[in-house]
């Protein structure tokens, strides 16, 4: 009944839509798994894509070919460049997407990718062979053959919902748990782990009095997550920011007692940084207020969603928790917020690819690893599918630097240090994060993406473009002079002091104060040249110039680092040969087997010293 | 957490969301609960609205103020009114709608009407008070106070899917059973039974060659369900149909021995006239082949439902015996079709409102009253919520007669008769068919829908231009002659004999083979008339001319059949002390409790001779 495929996908969430996508593109058959058709791309919590460091995400896989950046483009009902007061390396796009149109866009994106199958069914159990991954089994009993498979079973492992004291199975509210295949992975070898996330009420947008909050509108010039031409709902929504009180907070006390999260009921870890409101006033009790962000659902429906008060409360603590926080006194709830417990695998147990290390061509994506968030899953399943396609036609893997993407630093971080609770991304995590930017992702990973063949050279030629277009710009500033009483005014209107003598354009735009805009005005064939370019061109341009000192210095560091990077380890070396070794850096190294001397020194537990044994010992 | 609302409504398909709209308007609170605020309106089966005798209940529904004829119109990408070639009475709309829009247009529709507050949760129990509802119990542990409840649980009251010889629990593939319900009922008394339903498996339309099948378009001019002004998706789409042959039935004969309902494991009985196709080629096995529509899921899927087709046999021999149809050989499937048993309650424990008789202010109405259809389900959802709202204001009942619509017929025939096998609709099942037309829905019913106040003046003014203008028409061509020299030539074109003098339009117009577009040519003044008025107009007065006869003749029979309808029966009424009647009917009686002479002589049981017997001795 089946074909054999060459790559199956088992999840049809943000990891799961990428690596399926990604796969197929690259010309494998793909058989995407969902239990539910009506679901895929479902946003289970926020309405939203993006945020600092996620939005660098979003933007790496667009650049590399996915498609998360063209759907949320497609579907963004806001968008904001958050950070834009500070440096260039902070700033990031976040867009609100309207939840129905991100979940149509997305399966119809799918649909129209003529490589991918799609089959509503639960996968229960995993055919092996030899170690390797054969296919899958389902809940009806259909054996389906395949050369490769990617589990991104996000929340569904094993789920359990908490609400208070009540709890019952489920992978979403309303949705089955999938049982049986963490029991098999075990039963082959692999260690599970629990871990738990939340999400918060959502609310009748009819019942709140938004005179109390505080609006908050997206840029009034547009960004985009995609470098494509992309075009998105032409309408757009405003959010609205409120702060819970001390009666929120004491009210929320109340619940305590019969939380599922301080009576031990609930095991797994939650997000560190999307914590609880229950988990923000335990642990910040000092603090009277937190913000909550007040987000429409989407452009027709009333449904709000209360970003910044997920809870495990009972209904009713959260129910009267909510009525206190100004704009909300009359709110009426849909649901109330629940925390959910779920199956992970710790990813100590994935190669760089996202390959298990147990099972050959069996990958893992999402949450599945540890991972919190949209973004983070998205690129996990690009990568996955990308590699699944590499592995199984004998081509070489896909390992990111970390020099190179966010989502190499992600990827190195769960395989090479583990993680204990939901992952999630931020720019603190990336040691060149100043090489890291939103406005780069293109230039950093297009090439990779053409060389795949994810992306067509028509794509390629426009980020070469853009490279050699910004490049003379900036020679240009480099030559041109301009004297005095062409920009003094300018300056000093701009609040820095006018120059005494002809100077580069260059230099007066390596202030702060100045840039393109304003000197524009004071220089013709600077306006004549940049007339010729696209917005991003010149942006690119600009960042070069102000930051060019920067970017030498950090790309001198990458360049020392490299040496560590490049230095690779025989995956099969043992370590247990090398007495000189403490024990604990012989147990890692054993376990992770990291590729290169720069992973190596990155599992914790591996001194300096262990390192130096290393690199005298390890080499090919 | 919750106010007191004046209805709870318990689930959200079409049944639901037409009692929960229906309250709200009427000016009650009211409560819908749903296990997925994502799943509201889903069409579960098929992608369509309407069609024999169905098209005419969305019609009657719209006439009274409800919103599916509206929904409908405004997502439907095909549309045909069926039975064109027959006499109005057989005229029936049906429309493919496209199924995400359907479901949208639904939650839009709720959310803007003003009293409809939603929660997403499971009821689990009732709550009773002295023999009435007093509002429902949910899985979280949530209490919910409200003077009346509407039930409208679907398929999902201990759902048990089948597939082959697998089953597991589930109100829909992917979705959770409701569980507790049923068991609370039938402690309360209720006797409760099983029915069966089914699906087919849907299909990727891009693995179709629809070169080897019929095309089906819709109607050039496309008609609507609605009365009111509507705006609908602009582009349309094709309909293909094909056929099943003695191969297909070969194979599907192989599935025979695992299957759930030739096995015994179905236990529930499956609606008749919408059978599966292993029922088809059982029962009907002289015929070689049966139809199958291909019908798209909506303007942007490639998604395919396999009308016809529906199944509950092993995937595999789904697989294969679908892959033998023309225009198949190359399907891929996105879901094997399956069935689903699940829990409903005798309608005959119903009063005419679709109240219970156990337990006051409690009304039941949908497939959980053993029907089968979309339309069923959203007539019955209407009359409950609106005899919810008039219980608890002590306002009239709504009891439409079997005379002035499908509705009436739909809710006697369940409460007087009951059902074994899920209840369809159908044009024969009404004693006035030719009465209860699609084209008249309005005349018929608007009145009603404005005393309620469903239904604004602005509409009813409408309705009543439409009777006065169409008889003014008609009055006109019955006082109007026309020269034999005019009209003679028109007459003989159309195939029908000429006039050897002046003869009235009416008598003209009686002809079938001659309409108003025919006479028009020949007479200005007429011309000039019909000019004036919208098409709806026009096409009344029409075939008020041509069955006039047929009409006055059925109105006859009408005011007979009244004097047993309108002939009420004390409620309180002591059957057992009527030793004439016969046993049976004293049973059957003491517990339909009929409200009229008229419902009494239609249950089965109750004889002629009982009826006179009822006759002498009833009366208030």
């Amino acid at each position: 009944m089946f074909k054999k495929y060459n790559v199956i996908v088992v999840g049809a969430g943000h990891a799961g839509c990428e690596a399926a996508a990604a796969a197929a593109n690259l010309g494998s058959s793909v058989l995407l798994i969902t239990m539910n058709m009506g679901t895929i791309a479902q946003m289970s919590c926020n309405p939203a894509m993006g945020g600092v460091a996620k939005g660098q995400i979003v933007r790496e896989v667009d650049a590399l070919g996915g498609y998360s950046g063209i759907i949320t483009d497609k579907t963004s009902i806001q968008f904001r460049m958050l950070n834009q007061s500070k440096g260039p390396a902070m700033w990031s796009p976040r867009a609100q997407s309207d939840r129905m149109r991100f979940a149509e866009e997305w399966r119809l994106a799918l649909e129209r990718t003529p490589n991918v199958d799609m089959w509503q069914d639960t996968v229960t159990s995993l055919l092996i062979k030899n170690n390797t991954v054969a296919g899958v089994k389902t809940s009806i009993g259909v054996e389906i053959e395949a050369d490769a498979v990617v589990l991104t079973n996000g929340t569904f492992l094993n789920g359990i919902i908490h609400i208070g004291e009540k709890k019952f199975g489920g992978g979403r509210t309303g949705e089955k748990a999938a049982t049986g295949l963490t029991e098999q992975l075990v039963t082959l070898g692999f260690e599970a782990g629990r871990m738990k996330t939340g999400t918060p009420p959502r609310v009748d947008g009819r019942s709140l009095n938004y005179s109390l909050m505080e609006e908050q509108w997206g840029d009034t010039v547009r960004g985009k997550f995609s470098y494509t031409d992309v075009q998105g709902i032409e309408e757009q929504r405003c959010c609205w920011i409120t702060y819970t009180n001390s009666n929120v907070h004491e009210t929320l006390k109340e619940g305590f007692e019969k939380s599922p999260m301080f009576t031990g009921r609930i095991k797994g870890l939650g997000p560190r940084y999307c914590p609880s409101i229950e988990d923000k006033i335990n642990r910040f009790a000092e603090r009277d207020r937190h913000q909550i962000f007040v987000e429409p659902e989407g452009l027709n429906t009333v449904e709000i969603y209360v970003n910044g008060f997920s809870t495990s409360l009972p209904e009713d603590v959260q129910y009267r928790a909510l009525t206190q926080i100004p704009g909300f006194e009359t709110a009426k709830m849909f649901r109330p917020g629940y925390a959910i417990e779920y199956d992970f695998f710790p990813p100590t147990q994935l190669s760089l690819t996202l390959e298990t290390k147990q099972i050959s061509n069996l990958y893992f994506a999402g949450q599945i690893n540890g991972t919190t968030g949209y973004e983070e899953a998205a690129s996990q399943g690009f990568i996955a599918g990308i590699n699944a396609h590499q592995k199984i036609n004998d081509k070489h893997e896909l390992i990111l630097k970390r020099s190179e993407s966010y989502i190499g630093v992600l990827i190195d971080d769960l395989v090479t240090k583990g993680t204990e609770e939901p992952y999630r991304m931020f720019t603190s995590r990336a040691e060149h994060r100043l090489l890291l930017r939103q406005d780069n992702a293109d230039i950093r990973l297009s090439p990779i993406g053409h060389e795949l063949g994810l992306i067509n050279d028509e794509r390629l030629e426009k980020v070469n473009a853009k490279i050699k277009n910004s490049d003379d710009i900036v020679a240009f500033t480099k030559a041109k002079s301009i004297e005095p009483s062409k920009v003094n005014a300018i300056l000093e209107e701009n609040g820095t002091s006018a120059i005494p003598q002809n100077t580069k354009l260059f230099n007066l735009l390596s202030r702060p104060q100045v840039g393109f805009d304003e000197l524009k005005a004071a220089d013709n064939s600077l306006q004549e040249l940049l007339s010729k370019y696209d917005k991003e061109t010149i942006e690119q341009a600009e960042i070069k110039i102000k930051y060019e000192s920067y970017f030498i210095k950090e790309m001198e560091i990458v360049d020392k680092m490299k040496k560590m990077e490049d230095r690779e380890i025989n995956p099969n070396f043992d370590y247990s040969q090398l007495g000189s070794l403490s024990k604990e850096a012989r147990e890692k190294l054993s376990r992770i087997k990291p590729r290169t001397l720069g992973q190596a020194s990155r599992i914790s537990g591996v001194s300096p010293s262990d390192v130096s044994v290393l690199m005298v010992h390890v080499s090919r």
